[in-house]
């Protein structure tokens, strides 16, 4: 495995030895520190982002690599310069890794074959289809608490249309054997794309709630909505946001997780993103063993002792 | 003590011990080069700086740590997040310490009750009211040139009010024993919260410099003066701006302060910030130190030998 | 030799050395991989760049150098500091070397004389005018592929007006030796400040590329071309832009070099970039060599074993 593309190209052999060495790291990261010495990972970012490129950097840096950050405001980009010859430009400087994020959908599939054989691309989130370590954050956050998952219902809910994480996520937990996989959305909002076989959706947000083991809010994603016959604000919270009433409806136990940010008052309240369901903040901490997982396995680094 | 939020919540012993270790930092950094190695800084930056984040970003590495740097035009902040969503996602990644600036005054108070044990929190300059770290490293500058500061006379200068130098200068003054405090300014730019017991105030600014023996001058922060009726340019320089003729009138051997960046010609001529009497580049010089310090002292690093 | 400003105040004996260091480097880059340990560069950008900028940080990361990195956009920059108080107040946090991009012609030329005895000034570009890594690497890539230079031709064309590599490179062609230099151009773009004894002017590119052993094609910079009455787009393609019908009107085996960022399909089309005769990736791997070779001669940075 050379590059982590998107979910559906990655073997399940691949996808279950990441979540297991994270799993290896979460545990003793201590192995793991110096591991990527003298390795270097360039975050390349065509969209602005916090908290993946935070994730991406501190656990490069956790493993001992040097990080670069390029970002979508520098030059090239401005000078019009083609994603490709950026990456071969890139490239020909020499670093192990390129994490890239990208507005476009699919943007990342046509870098590979220019990627030589000791080049590594990450795809860090590109259009609103694929984002494969959040995927894996998420999976790998599931089996901590659920670990089987195979007789458990998750349900992902809120601005699927817009999120590059509902594909991701739901070929993710096919892939890996979910029970139940359930979406929900306003009719508009719904993400035609993960509506694929085995998935149950629902327009009604009380009833996609019923019994399920774990509820993955997603952000309404204000700045894309335009001008879409969507519901906003209060108007969206009265319908779609996750309250501790709503929350009633899963089953006792049920885990709440939120890729972030947060629209606190809107898809998620406050007493439900702080509440004891809640592990949102350990999706965030997870993000950085898998992706510690996702450098490593991909460079092959060794743990040692 | 955990956090550095202000010169007022923090003890006269921690004060004490940072400046001590500066100096012990100045006279041998080779013993600290490595003592922060494996350990994560952020600087969360909501306003732009080069000066400030490059100090803390290389008194950081030259201590071992790693440096992560969010800024302002980062996503999470444009999408609307709240500071302290942020900041306990960036915690929740596992960094050491956290240095925030924000415009808001008082934005980090708010941040400490959700740091956890292992966090510390640096306040790198918050609204016009706290910049902790420049008062370390003036008071630094201070105590090395006059080290008998109970005897001595300091002016801060200038425009008080929109600086976020004023308030944490005076109380650090006051707090660690400064003979007397002068404050000078026009009217419409005094700073009323500076204006404490014991602090002298002066509207004319020859008379405040008689015998002084140190001066700081503040930046004039024309891009906050918006629509006040203060003086400008050639006309705030006539009666505020520092010359070789006006410093004859403060005591022999007075020195010229100055937190930068400098409007040259107009709160102050070329020849006396670039003068005998000037210590503004060394000031620069003692930030580094005093952040080292700040640094080693929050997160208990040891010397080595 | 202290900085790197421009190639004509360098003595050849340095450039030379420069060279030679960079093969040895390209040969074995491991032996010079930690001999810049705690040694800080600053990359200074006053215009936004990626590949400039990621080629010298990546360059001093292999040396085991920490990076800092100052954008335009930050602080100091907006407040009007001068770029001498912003270099004088940077040098005085202590880093051993600054590489500074800025959009003036001989902006950098005014800061060597406030350089302390430990510091180093690197030229990342300045204006349209020098760019002497730029210059460095292209000869190398050259003296690479045509080892007996005296004896050959080598052609610089496309938009010289604007580029700062066109100075650089034909200022240090002069001083190693090229056989024969040539220069083309739309008459609106010429350069006239490359135009020096013995350089031979061209404004018909079929006639300037006849028998060169190697051409160096020059981005034409749509976004300084404003109001100019210079060809655009297919007219400037169709007059201007190196083909391989063109291409055979050169020596047999001439390389063809690109500084990038490329506008495929004005300057040059994908079959010669992506060509045989192409070696524009191998300009930016070559690229970190040389650079790494500047910083080491710089810095005295000794090779191990």
């Amino acid at each position: 495995m050379q590059h982590l593309i998107d979910i559906d190209s990655t073997p399940v052999a691949d996808l279950e030895a990441i979540l297991e060495l994270a799993d290896a790291i979460a545990d003793g990261p201590g192995r793991f520190q110096h591991t990527g010495r003298d390795r270097v990972l360039v975050n390349l970012f065509y969209e602005p982002s916090t908290r993946t490129r935070v994730s991406f950097e501190i656990a490069a840096m956790r493993l001992g690599l040097r990080v670069i950050n390029v970002a979508a405001s520098d030059s090239s980009v401005r000078k019009g310069e083609t994603l490709q010859d950026t990456f071969l430009s890139l490239q020909a400087m020499g670093p192990d890794c390129i994490a890239v994020r990208h507005p476009t959908n699919g943007a990342l599939g046509g870098l590979t074959e220019f990627a030589g054989p000791e080049m590594h691309i990450v795809n860090a989130g590109d259009g609103s289809r694929a984002h494969p370590t959040q995927a894996l954050l998420d999976m790998y956050t599931l089996r901590r608490h659920l670990p089987d998952l195979a007789n458990r219902t998750v349900l992902v809910a809120g601005d699927l249309h817009h999120s590059r994480v509902t594909s991701s996520d739901v070929a993710l937990m096919k892939k890996l054997g979910v029970g139940e996989i359930r979406l929900c959305a306003p009719p508009e909002l719904m993400a035609a794309s993960a509506v694929t076989d085995g998935v149950r959706v629902f327009d009604d947000f009380d009833a996609a709630l019923e019994g399920v083991d774990a509820v993955m809010m997603l952000r309404i994603q204000h700045e894309r909505l335009g001008a879409m016959d969507a519901p906003e604000g209060e108007d969206y919270h009265r319908h779609w946001g996750l309250t501790n009433a709503r929350l009633a409806l899963a089953a006792p136990g049920c885990i709440v997780m939120h890729p972030g940010p947060m629209n606190r008052g809107v898809e998620i309240t406050s007493e439900v993103a702080d509440g004891p369901r809640s592990v949102i903040r350990e999706q965030v901490t997870n993000g950085v063993w898998v992706r510690m997982a996702v450098l490593s396995h991909l460079l092959g680094l060794p743990a040692a002792g």
